[in-house]
């Protein structure tokens, strides 16, 4: 069954699109292997990649909106988009999940368009993952660009910033206080910065914000380290275009220089690392002796009965009496 | 022999201080019993809380000199003051160990006063335990204000961070584009930033930089978050007492608040939660069968042979296998 979901998904088909996403999102026991085998062949495909963008920004800024517009840019040049949702909060709430159709309506009908909300994952971690795997079925399903839709809160932008080539960061008009609303980092993150609503009443103010965020950015980032910074408007479509175009000159230029190639194999290798780190952290961490040792100390060190040099000695002798045991 | 040290120690003196110090920086296996009891013990005093502050900033800012200034002001207060230094640079090129006596010439002769260079630990994680334990030592001699001058490049900020309960951070009069110089995180983790060298010819540019700071810091951190930004000269000796003031009612304000003990059990805790993730993760990480699989991993990985997901699956089954191999 796996061979067959994946020559249907080969085909571009939405429908094995979406049950292969459903499967490697499954907590299933059942459907590990599955998962994994198909992922290794998705993995070992020869094609051209797909242009992978995160397009980011602080809840109101316009998102949904922005990637509707960008998204009839990129579907009138003939390409095929997948829409991902990265947004923490449904984590929680659930509240965008219902939403993300009817918040795209134009994409989320259009035949050459796929649109996936935010998987249920328990973890931030848990939701990357499952996004990054998504993208690479998308990819094996043909979309010529794959958009992640993140709000810029927490630590999901560095984790969206490593699944994919370009960061499309989103800036309301408004006053400097703004910057509160996203997380500082994501500045320093952000490939592409697009003023949006920079229409009607919002023009002037536009205007000013994108003078302030090109000083915070180049303050930040420095001159030689700066990102695009346009002004657009994703309700009157001005700017949309030109968004686009700085996109895939964007990605035309790292493909055509190895960036691309060089950038993912990165980005695979350090999401390997980091999370094969967590993994056997996490694991040594509940094991029995470990852990108990571990609530020892840390409450030797609360009472001042122990420093933190003599508690570490003493759960490392801890570690090395389970790791020799079982040595022949 | 560790508790004639402990002793000497006790009644604040210097080369007992010294040694106390070089003990711990020991790498010996013979001497980290000791080390490890005498931090034991000085953990268990009954002391009152010397003031631990970090002076941050970049290269060239008039670190050595505003601490000169600042420790004259401190000892003038009646207050004895010891010195640390960390520079990861010191690590690589040994170049401040030797200068660390010469650049501060009143502090280095004053009896009131102790001075230490920058230990020579391998890592950067290394040296800044071997400070905090120094602070440590410091505290036990009764020292009433502890400063650990650092560089204010790269991760030591953070470390550094950790282990005062204020940090003040010198900033040099110059356009924006001296913020490439620090650590940009470095920004959201002061607690004072002063403008140094606010003499003669820089007076104007001094009062931009201020201005410049101010804006920025509001940007980062929000109007409720904002530190002290203040200017003084170390040379001419303006802006020091102020300096030293707002120190002092910050600590001040942090005891009788029982911030500062709130403060320093998390900082404990912090500090002994990371290194003990970090010495669980090394040493499963050598271990000789997971150390080769995480190898395979990655070399099937970048061959795109393999997802990240399926190699994490190989991983954690070799990781239950050593495991399990010891249960009963």
């Amino acid at each position: 069954m796996s061979s067959h979901l994946l020559n249907k998904l080969l085909t571009g088909d939405r429908i094995a699109l979406s049950r292969a996403i459903t499967l490697v999102e499954s907590r299933l026991m059942e459907h590990q292997a599955e998962a994994n085998a198909l992922l290794d062949q998705c993995m070992q495909l020869d094609r051209s990649p797909a242009m992978r963008v995160a397009v980011s920004g602080a809840p109101g800024v316009g998102k949904s909106t922005s990637i509707e517009a960008l998204g009839r840019e990129i579907i009138t040049a003939g390409k095929r988009l997948a829409v991902l949702a990265v947004d923490p909060s449904s984590v929680v709430s659930g509240g965008s999940v219902l939403g993300d159709k009817t918040r795209m309506q134009y994409l989320s009908t259009h035949p050459a368009a796929f649109v996936r909300p935010s998987p249920s994952g328990s973890t931030s971690g848990g939701v990357a993952d499952r996004t990054r795997e998504a993208v690479l079925l998308c990819e094996a399903a043909g979309f010529d660009v794959i958009i992640v839709e993140t709000v810029g809160v927490g630590q999901s932008e560095i984790q969206v910033r490593q699944m994919v080539d370009i960061l499309l960061l989103l800036i309301a008009p408004g006053g400097g206080d703004e910057v509160q609303g996203i997380k500082r980092g994501i500045l320093e993150l952000a490939d592409v910065v697009m003023i949006n609503k920079c229409d009607g009443d919002l023009t002037k103010a536009a205007t000013e914000t994108r003078t302030h965020y090109t000083h915070a950015l180049r303050l930040l980032r420095g001159a030689d380290d700066m990102p695009d910074v346009m002004m657009a408007s994703a309700l009157t479509g001005s700017g949309i275009p030109e968004a686009w175009q700085t996109l895939v000159a964007r990605f035309m230029e790292m493909e055509n220089s190895d960036t691309l190639r060089t950038l993912r194999n990165r980005q695979d290798r350090a999401w390997f690392d980091e999370r094969s780190a967590g993994m056997l952290l996490r694991r040594m961490q509940v094991h029995p002796a470990i852990a108990a040792q571990i609530s020892t100390c840390q409450k030797r060190i609360a009472a001042q009965e122990m420093s933190v040099r003599s508690a570490l000695a003493t759960l490392e002798s801890v570690l090395e009496n389970i790791l020799q045991d079982k040595m022949p």
